[in-house]
């Protein structure tokens, strides 16, 4: 149970209130007690700091005003907040271990301090860089390549041939490196095209649990460093993904796509295959991206929620709108009334 | 193979006529023969009651005239369905062995009659109730909970400090406790949040094959009593999702959203995070939820496939609808038409 | 390092050029080197000839005027290429070798030259053919029938008495034969409809990676020859696939639902249960399938994206498209325009 000032020290923030008053967890507005650290990320926010029984708050010095207790004031709250969830990490560490049941080729290259529990499988010509942590029942295949620090997680896949750099995660049951879905098809049926490529990924990229990133057929898929991949998401063969892009839940994004950089696709949007998408491009959920998009900004589609009865006309209009508007136009004809210049509407 | 008395007796249910009919399994009404039991459940499907050569028939007291062989009658006959599924059960049972190939922590509490079946990997702390069945090559990290009778399948993965209550069944390959996704952005890029919290999942819950259920940064993800949720399903962190709710496959439900009580959530819905979603709401298919849902009913999104072309019109014309109604109001105001109150439009 | 004669009749084609000339890899046109093979497969790429490198190129002999180096002439040049990278394929082999980490039931049956790797589970009466492949940590359950040649990679799970034809691959983490969704509504919550029927799949298929193929209730889920599916794809149980027919990522297919041969169903495409599709069908990506789809052709649904102050004044016309049209109709009559024959509209 660290000390408040500990903590401001830890995070480098400017402390207000009592260095000594002890900090045992980090909680939410709401459910903060006399204990525990919270924080304020949002003007928006603030109205609950007058209900809060929190020992103290991180927040904006702009903001300061609006509390009387202890403070840890910083110009990016929710930074700091990230930061001080980092001081209260429970996860359970690396043993430091390669596990009696774990299978590790003779040919493999472990680094220092590498850890593979149980039932983990590294083939041969695997390279471990130092602190690597395979997890139990967690498989790296034939040449594959695994940065410092990289944490690969139980039951995840790593095919054969995959490079993935420093500090990466990449969480339980996520396959990286399977086939590409390649087939051309043939009077008897569709013929295999062999992936033969693989899969780059560089530093400090996060991959979710049960993602998919297939491997290239002549060009490797690459996922840029800083690129975070939550659960759930299927990156096809050869796509490209610039860095620091944040790819929400179940996305889908078709083989060949480049993405640019610091991009955010939120989840369930799909994107089709070989398109471009320019830096700082935002996709809202469900996005149904069939086309390249050139300009940076925020890009939605799609439909709301209706009740059941009022979206069933909706959509029954929906699939009459060319008829709905050829008697606009009618009608517009009859009235002499102008257009406006939307010829084609 | 059960005479059918037997089977009445176990569902008690009533039996019309011969206690001796052997029944060597379930079929569905198009495809029972003299030796299968069928079902109607739906007045709908009475029809097929003519043709059908099922040596018994579960329906409905009220539906009897309409089948002259042996019947079985209940109020509710997919109920009494379901639960003749039941007396004919064909998976394989548990062992109530630890497999010797079973890494089982000495640290871990085991219950009575508990199986561990090769390849599962049990680290310290775990507390498993009795008769837990651990699948092959599953894998329960530090610290979690697993209330008894509970199936863990092949190759699922449960996280440090995650609690899973009595009679559940986590299918194959799905991952429970992985981190949440949470990142703050800073200057450097993204800051990760630790997932400081856990996943509790009350009893009798089911969690399909490759779905994943999120730690909470701050508090737990919840799913409560009798959930049951399909195949590739994606539980954000801080999802709370009440009693009797059904998830059906590759729904997404996103961080710190809240489901209450018998819902049922389609396939491909998608509910953005921190919503509220009231009891008994019921979203179709494909459903973009964006925004929270106070009152019970049915609600749905999206649009219905048509023919490429006729669809490639409707999409365009779907982009042109604010200036489609706007032509509407010049016309309106043409005429002296009166828009009738709806003044938005 | 193969010459071009040799690539040449390996895949029997017609050469133009020097026979040895070396080629030591294959590559995209706009990559190709001296010493790659590339490809044209469609028209509309010729013009990039004029750019590359390649040392000889796969292409159509009616396109041979427009590329003056070595040229493999094909009427199908993308089979060609589809071929040609089966000989350049760089998949590490089998071993022919059971792992002696490996959990093998003493009561499977193993076919000639059976790979079984570190840390997969065979249980009892299952059956191996000939020169099967099952990768580290994958499980076959009780009774599961594996054909001729068919790989299983790591991590992927076969549950119980799933049978699987020849020259199949499950890609990793994949799931086949987990329960299907089907429960009963009680007044005291589900009740579990048990899965008694199985997976029945034919020969030459794919299961992408993560992809989950639920087994039946009373009727096995069935998966006919040759048909290609991609990751993370939910199959629901019951359902019935056609030869040939192609499921790209993330698509969803609910129980009961008859698909036909030769069918695509693009990305995040979603099918309602209990459907028909007829043959030949092509359905866009995210399509949303709620009725049967009688008639070949393609078909989609969804809206495009657009910028999203746009895409919210569209979003909320949608919604009013019903009053939108009224209004219509009163100006109509207004005017004495005739409303076309579309009484409904």
């Amino acid at each position: 149970m660290p000390a408040l000032g500990e903590i401001a020290t830890a995070l480098d923030l400017e402390l207000r209130g009592d260095p000594a008053r002890l900090i045992d967890a980090l909680a939410p507005l709401e459910k903060a007690s006399s204990e525990t650290l919270t924080f304020v990320s949002e003007k928006r926010h603030l109205s609950k700091l007058s209900q809060t029984q929190a020992g103290a708050v991180i927040l904006h010095p702009d903001w300061v005003e609006q509390w009387s207790g202890c403070a840890l004031l910083s110009e990016a709250p929710y930074v700091a907040y990230a930061k001080a969830t980092q001081l209260f990490d429970n996860h359970p560490g690396a043993t430091g271990l390669v596990h009696e049941r774990a299978m590790v080729s003779e040919k493999a290259q472990l680094g220092h301090d590498v850890t593979i529990d149980a039932g983990a499988c590294i083939e041969e010509n695997v390279s471990l860089g130092d602190r690597v942590w395979i997890g139990a029942g967690a498989f790296v295949g034939q040449g594959a390549l695994i940065g410092d620090d990289t944490v690969i997680k139980p039951g995840a896949v790593i095919c054969h041939a995959v490079k993935i750099g420093a500090r990466c995660t990449i969480h339980p049951n996520a396959t990286i490196g399977a086939d590409g879905f390649g087939f051309a098809p043939d009077q008897d049926g569709w013929v295999k095209i062999q992936q033969l490529a693989s899969v780059d990924i560089g530093n400090d990229v996060e991959v979710g649990a049960n993602s998919t990133v297939d491997r290239g057929a002549l060009e490797d898929t690459v996922i840029e460093d800083g690129v975070i991949i939550d659960n759930l998401v299927q990156v096809g063969h050869g796509v490209h993904i610039g860095t620091r892009t944040a790819i929400a839940a179940q996305v889908g994004i078709s083989g060949g796509t480049q993405i640019g950089a610091r991009c955010s696709i939120a989840g369930q949007a799909g994107l089709a295959g070989h398109l471009t998408i320019a830096d700082d491009v935002h996709i809202g959920g469900q996005g149904r991206v069939a086309s390249s998009v050139t300009e940076a900004g925020h890009y939605s589609s799609g439909t709301p929620v209706q009740p059941l009865r009022a979206w069933l006309r909706s959509a029954s209009r929906f699939t009459q709108l060319d008829k709905i508007v050829r008697r606009l136009v009618a009608l517009e004809k009859a009235a002499g009334v102008e257009q406006g210049g939307d010829q084609d509407a």
